[in-house]
């Protein structure tokens, strides 16, 4: 869609420090993170919603977060991943994603993004 | 798993205030909601964590999960839904499951889970 910011990540339009790549999903930094490491999974293609999500795309999301979750654990040493898909009011962008954030115990002060993509790429 | 207390709920050995369930998945009220109308949708088998999800078992609740935010919407009316899973240090339960969290904008205080359940079931 030409005015939904994550369809512009993925043509290019818009700079984002991708972790991965394929031909169904681009994850990047999110670069407002809750935690370190926090990263989006989007679909390439423009999806609004959980609703929308089809069986291809789930199962490959399905596929690729266990891959991620070995390469955060190898490259951040988190104690824990929270995944979560806002719907509605908490959803800011129109465009399926979903949220990986590593966690830790204690909670760690949040660093530069950069700092934590250089770890991550 | 004999000691798992999702595997007790699942059997009937623990009551729980279930919402939908048929052969694979089981979804009830989470009894210490983080809002008004938390369910977790819990698969059957005893699957430990993410990392175990079957193709099967993820199409299902990805299925289930539309049908489930239609009742969600129709019955509470919230301003959107949050779905997480939780891996390690935050994932209490050591059988996977997905948290299904209405949200209200702004947000509502918590009520008696029975009275939520009266609506849902």
């Amino acid at each position: 869609m030409d005015d939904c910011v994550f369809c512009k990540i993925i043509k290019g339009e818009i700079p984002s420090k991708t972790i991965y790549e394929d031909e169904i999903v681009k994850v990047f930094m999110d670069i407002n993170p809750d935690d370190n490491g926090h990263m989006l999974i989007v679909p390439k293609k423009h999806i609004a919603d959980f609703t929308e999500l089809d069986d291809e795309t789930a199962l490959h999301i399905n596929k690729i977060v266990k891959e991620l979750k070995d390469k955060v654990y190898d490259r951040l040493n988190p104690d824990g991943i929270r995944f979560v898909n806002n719907y509605g009011v908490y959803q800011l962008v129109k465009h399926y994603h979903l949220h990986l954030i590593p966690c830790y115990e204690p909670k760690q002060p949040i660093v530069d993004v950069d700092i934590i993509y250089d770890k991550l790429k």
